[in-house]
């Protein structure tokens, strides 16, 4: 068969917050293939990913990326692994064309996996799903107060804090924030720190609060750097102790995800299959990290579509049992799938067992969030939003 | 003052063609602020370029470019620095941002230096411009009689050959085609070769081309990797002898470059200042490369406005004379400027001297080029062509 049509929707809640909410909009990808549909969802700002799906071609290594998706053969497997090399080649100077592949690489998988009856897990390998232990992720509360009441009130066994004033104050700050954290989880929960690269470059700011961290029994610190400063995580690395260093969630392809498991002294490689290039890269990237004894963890803010293809990934690796779990996505990313993963009475999750990536889209819940678009060049409508439709 | 206005014009050949000219078309940046006008490129593709400056925010790190640009004061030399630190952070998230940045930096550049009535380069904190060797970019031919005869009717002292036949087929045929060049350049002729990246991650395949490069006294060997494979580029070069690694005309910002310099083994870094984040960051590369022995070479293959800014950034380099030229570039890329970059009759080339990028850029030239666009979302429209004026 070949692939017929590639459709992007924009999503959007109605107003923007200008918050570190990522599921306030979405981009959705439908493709059809030989009377098969798949889904898939762009980890990515919208209105480019668009773009770079339908700009004409500037050169030879410069195309849109549409120009190595419509018509191609999908008769095996291996088909979706080439499209992707293709993307790759000929959109190698399209800077935007890794996200927008990111969509495309998950629908193309579920789909395959819809027309073999087979969940996208077992084709990538594996023959058993284990159950994952889901992270809630927060902010950290403007006072220690605050954050203690959040971590008081969590249903999850396993809580990461970020982001608000943690990083911006005295070190002191940090650290009653982290034993606020800690106290209002308890003795057993698991506690993940993100810094969401506050620290810019800066080893001695950062190495400050490796103290705190450790008397808190934090399992990872996550991204105190800014994700190129490879050098820094090294030697922050090896003064952390008992902490790992956890990164990787802004890669982009697989050296990116490679670069951090050979440079920075990680141990956790946090992966988000909307934007490394998909499940086939991200795979990859879970292959190599868990060969290096690198712990792989998903990066997942959006929908439960997404969610799903994050997890099937490394679905197979019993000893990475940690899940990144979008704890208050805005109604938009609830309302893509008809069906949902909730972590079951042992608190864990199950990836779908179900062809393809096992959730149905719902296509007239997601209706009230489409946004028209349109784009225009040199007179041609390259693109307007298309019918939505299972 | 204020930035009061970013404007970008997509310009166009007639037609483009599938082949490897990146002179196809251009992605112009117009800035005004005070009165004052620069001008920038972006060597990127336009529309995806565009959609990231115009698109409505997704959260709070993934902002449209122009959020962090327009409406920003621009008081002190410092503040374009800035205006590129704060869309990194804004919009961390926007993988295009790089590559529309690159442009509206250089732009910043050319207008704080027609306020100064001072080159870039000197803004820079250079205090000469030394002149440098340019190398012409050509194909290899199909047959290594063509490439004797490309080479041997050169008028420049360095030739650079990639791409068409090389690395695709036994190395005997790779071998053929070094020597058909090196004879016809001549014994004292520069003698560079680029795979384009062919090889993909192969170190056995790119370490059987040694021999006959050494012997041909090629000066560098470029992109025979991917650029993300920095191990085999590290293995490669410690096999390479004389001949030399040049990489990182793909680099979009300034950790891609640091990452070939500290773990590739390359002598040569080539970086395009319309794709790493502008003159700004470009600069940022040429110090660091620079500091630890390597070559900084400008990778430039479109208008003379772009080459400018590009030769500013190591303008004062005395050491790092070789330049890339862009020697058959389409009519388009020279429409842009009414002024050009010609080497005088050493040989050499020299950086402009007038104020900002020097070179003055051709309105009523251009315009036949220009690509009529419309975005509109949500019922709004984001963007439309604007007026070509000074």
């Amino acid at each position: 068969m070949r692939i017929e049509s590639v459709d992007f929707f924009y999503l959007s809640m109605p107003e923007i917050l200008d918050i570190g909410d990522g599921s306030q909009d979405a981009l959705l990808v439908r493709v059809r293939a030989g009377g098969w549909t798949g889904w898939g969802e762009c980890e990515a700002a919208p209105l480019p990913s668009i773009a770079s799906f339908v700009c004409p071609m500037s050169h030879s290594a410069c195309k849109p990326v549409s120009a190595s998706v419509i018509g191609q053969r999908l008769d095996e497997i291996s088909d979706i692994r080439r499209i992707g090399d293709l993307v790759r080649a000929e959109s190698l100077d399209l800077l935007q064309a890794d996200h927008t592949l990111s969509g495309i690489d998950m629908a193309l998988w579920d789909l395959w996996g819809c027309r073999e009856g087979t969940p996208v897990w077992n084709l990538l390998g594996y023959t058993r799903a284990f159950p994952k232990l889901p992270y809630a992720s927060m902010l950290f509360g403007d006072t220690p107060e605050e954050t203690f009441a959040k971590a008081r009130g969590m249903a999850f066994r396993a809580a990461k804090f970020g982001w608000g004033p943690i990083g911006r104050g005295p070190v002191s700050d940090d650290a009653a924030q982290f034993r606020a954290a800690r106290e209002g989880l308890g003795p057993d929960g698991v506690l993940l720190v993100d810094i969401g690269t506050a620290w810019g470059e800066d080893l001695e700011r950062a190495s400050m609060a490796l103290p705190a961290l450790n008397e808190c029994g934090a399992l990872w610190l996550e991204e105190p750097f800014v994700s190129g400063a490879l050098g820094e995580y090294a030697a922050l690395a090896a003064r952390a102790g008992g902490v790992k260093l956890a990164a990787g969630e802004g890669s982009h392809n697989i050296y990116m995800a490679r670069h951090l498991v050979d440079h920075a002294g990680i141990g956790f490689l946090q992966i988000d299959a909307g934007r490394i290039g998909g499940i086939s890269v991200a795979k990859d990237a879970a292959d190599y990290a868990s060969a290096r004894g690198v712990t792989y963890v998903n990066h997942t803010f959006t929908s439960h579509l997404a969610l799903s293809a994050s997890l099937a990934t490394y679905a197979g690796f019993e000893r990475d049992e940690i899940c990144e779990y979008p704890v208050e996505p805005k109604s938009l990313a609830l309302a893509i799938t008809a069906d949902h993963l909730r972590p079951g009475e042992d608190g864990l999750l199950r990836v779908p067992a179900g062809p393809g990536l096992g959730v149905r889209v719902d296509v007239e819940g997601l209706r009230p969030y489409l946004v028209d678009c349109e784009i225009r060049v040199g007179g041609r409508l390259l693109y307007r939003t298309p019918e939505l439709a299972d």
